[in-house]
């Protein structure tokens, strides 16, 4: 890139805008890019590092003000990363502050109800920073994939998803949403470096082949979700991946920039409390 | 102390140890003892930072292993550093493995069940590492102090926290329950600098003085809580914890030896997976 790169160069256009929706595509944006980088990994570390404490400190003042919401959605094609950004960006945050919640394959007694019922109950509240490690977009992903949905069914899906995220942004919630975007080769390196390690074979699971199998049709349903659903409150951004570095420090700065369009500040000093000695 | 300090020198005797249990005090700890300080702050910290990698190590192989669970209850009064030990020894645990479980007042809808049935619905599951942050052992401090418990359904209720740790042991769940034990010296002192400094006011509440106003009656509670609560399988450490340094470094160190006690390794390699190669 010639120009300076900006984060809403990665912001998938929002729904209603046709023109720029339509031409939107995965393929515009190179998964190996790293815009955000400052030149060295020694030196993008050393800015996570940074990064990482400024993060920490917004979650303070979030919990003490509990009047604000963060929620965090991460997706992306298996190995691109869930994981190690949560751990990365998140180091310095209090336990105390973070609420992670992992969306895996729907129980029968969550499938017995509408597909935003589980996801709902992990909302967070006033004061707390919630990630969703996967979410309800699995469920315009997979069964779309699967053919188990019709177009209509799924057009409903994308609908309720946007009804469902305003909901939540009229309750006083921030919404980032971020696609970690690597490409079928890093995917093929991470999943060889797991067979090849035998103690990380408990994280291999062999259904994670079929999807791959799958790749065009999954890039195609994520192409289709995000647009569908990348609304001013409740924006996408497409994160290159292929760099875990570069993926950490772009999710924390686009994550920072949330916390510092909410104008956290610690609630006013107690009138009550002045002056008071403890006997 | 003259002798090596151990462990277990901190356990409370185990229920049914009829004299053992009788002749326990609070009052025999020193809440300013810090038995396994390394010598300076700076050595101890460097520890705490080693144990918190190694921590950090073993959750990972439980959560591979998807076998064994463990529970770490932490109880004190107001101030004595819950929240602190839990941002200091899980500093680098991934928080992916990681369930911090706070129980405040019981809302009207947990008031309206038994005193464990909140606090069952956050028993850790296969592979999980799970905090109480406070736990139903408040339900046999604050009614008793406040003399809203029969000195019969206390007893009923020490039986059935007996009962409901024994059923969690039984699935698997290694369980570690910490008094972080401070004098009320040392809570003035704290209480007194949330006061002073007009950003920690959120921290503050009046009730807070309320329950230092009964200091004696809480330690009291608390010394026949533990007594009649400590088991082989679910046993109360006494944690001074005056000095949190001191205090986050032997919690960590009760935890680590827990987790040694488990013998956790990665789950065997699958032969199903050797030599695959990725396309």
């Amino acid at each position: 890139m010639a120009k300076q790169p900006h984060l809403d160069d990665f912001l998938v256009p929002f729904y209603g805008n046709g023109k720029k929706s339509e031409t939107f595509a995965l393929t515009d944006y190179d998964t190996a890019a790293k815009p955000f980088s400052t030149g060295t990994k020694q030196a993008d570390r050393e800015r996570l590092a940074e990064f990482a404490v400024r993060l920490d400190e917004m979650q303070e003042r979030l919990h003490a003000q509990r009047c604000e919401r963060v929620l965090l959605v991460l997706q992306g094609m298996d190995t691109s990363g869930k994981d190690g950004t949560i751990r990365a960006v998140f180091h310095e945050v209090d336990p105390l502050g973070l609420r992670i919640a992992p969306f895996k394959a729907p129980t029968p007694d969550e499938a017995a109800h509408d597909f935003l019922w589980r996801v709902h109950a992990h909302a967070p509240a006033a004061g707390e920073l919630t990630v969703f490690n996967r979410s309800h977009y699995e469920d315009v992903l997979v069964p779309r994939v699967l053919g188990q949905l019709s177009h209509g069914d799924l057009v409903r899906r994308y609908h309720h998803i946007r009804q469902f995220e305003e909901l939540l942004a009229d309750s006083g919630t921030a919404i980032l949403k971020c696609f970690l975007h690597i490409s079928k080769d890093e995917q093929r390196r991470r999943l060889q470096s797991r067979i090849d390690d035998p103690t990380k074979h408990w994280k291999f699971d062999v259904s994670d082949l079929e999807a791959r199998k799958q790749w065009d049709e999954y890039q195609a349903a994520y192409r289709d979700a995000l647009t569908a659903t990348s609304t001013e409150r409740a924006p996408w951004y497409v994160v290159p991946a292929d760099s875990k570095t570069h993926r950490n420090l772009m999710v924390a700065a686009l994550l920072l920039r949330v916390f510092e369009g909410l104008n956290l500040a610690y609630p006013p000093a107690k009138e009550s409390l002045k002056g008071i000695t403890i006997a």
